[in-house]
């Protein structure tokens, strides 16, 4: 019987690819946990190495970490695609020890152009929110694997 | 004769102490170019493990360049502020090997509100765009230093 | 039997009372469809007097009814609240006569400031997006009504 | 002697010829005062039917204002060009009575996209700023007169 390669399929092993490919100072405390079509969740454990001079989690990993779950999200379907912009909101201070967690979720693909929210949500019983990305992906008409 | 402590002087302390007290993870890569009241320069030599699965630099390191910068220059009057928002556009990309200069400069303070842009520069002959990012600032009301 | 006054209720007595004081430039077109705690629903008849010089609808008025509808959503526990900040992605033109509506979801609220995601759709068969709003709200302590 | 005509005349053939095209709702209150190459200022006298139901500027109306200007500045060279994003930050509200004036500097041009960044300032003896806009524009190839 013949294995079947669905979106989903293909959305995890460029995601993999991806994640695989890239340095280790970005790879640094990231766990890609689960990409399909338009969608990926990337973990952080937050280092106490990545806070800022406040002690919490500086802006700028709290971003990486949303960043590349947009990455996986907007690239999952193979077509290669790279951020243009992004707009992001701190809600919440995140500290070293805890777990964050970012949902990519595509909001719109029109032409060469995605749109891509992303909440990132720190492991509270209400699943606090640490901040909230929006970001606009554009193709670049190749592929990635 | 006494010396006299300027707001630039007090800016660059600030800054020189939030810059000892960030993570390593935080630090790699970046300098402390220069800081003066509302204003400051950062620069990161882009490193091999600093790069995405396309080959260029991550686009969450661009933004961490950008955020710190942004830092310095939002707490250079020694009140602690602490970034609410931000956007970034993603003009070009940057490679291994590059030292990338960002430059924060204040655009408004009003109240407790403040907004810096930030322009993230390689060095081409022509002082390439790597990237513009517009930062909220949100400040606490307490001290730095 | 007594009558209740639930949450919604009181979201649509805030939005109502709101649209009812607008300036008439700003109520042009606009009809505010829905309003319950943390969401409203505004649509907008697009009038040949909205276009741009391109023939589509001006990116400010697709900015206006976005706008609209996070003001009463924001607004909508009768805590009076305003702009801060906001990002918009512009996805597909508009034309003269299409009927768009848009709806604004909280995404967080924590202390003063909220998160809201806006989306904007034109009536096609496939609901097609116009564009994509995020606004971050700063409460001001005072009550609308 | 021939009349040479520069880039800043055609900036300001292509603005006032955009300015004309425009419906009758967004040119309401506006007025084109100057356009250079990459560069726009568009001014706004605040009518009494602009205000939202707080009594000050609708932040829509504040965003068409800056989005004009932008629109100006980034069709400049008589390359038809349309906004993909913008971001915005409410600084100070304006009140009616006020004429408000909003300047469009280009930031970079690379390819087919551009950023601007577009400051609306009041009257004030300091010349108070309003809001503080971001935009992207991307080309589409055609050319505007």
């Amino acid at each position: 019987m013949d294995a079947v390669t669905t979106n989903d399929d293909i959305a995890l092993k460029v995601a993999s690819h991806m994640r695989a490919a890239e340095g280790a100072h970005i790879a640094h405390g990231l766990t890609l946990q689960s990409a399909r079509e338009g969608y990926a969740r990337v973990a952080l454990a937050v280092g106490a190495d990545m806070l800022n001079s406040h002690g919490s989690l500086h802006g700028g990993v709290i971003f990486t970490l949303a960043d590349t779950a947009f990455a996986y999200a907007c690239n999952s379907r193979n077509e290669s695609a790279v951020a243009a912009q992004a707009s992001i909101v701190f809600v919440s201070p995140a500290r070293a020890g805890e777990i964050l967690v970012a949902e990519a979720v595509e909001q719109s693909l029109s032409g060469r152009s995605g749109v891509y929210h992303v909440t990132i949500r720190a492991p509270d019983d209400n699943a606090r929110i640490v901040a909230i990305f929006q970001g606009l992906s554009r193709s670049t008409g190749k592929t990635i694997i």
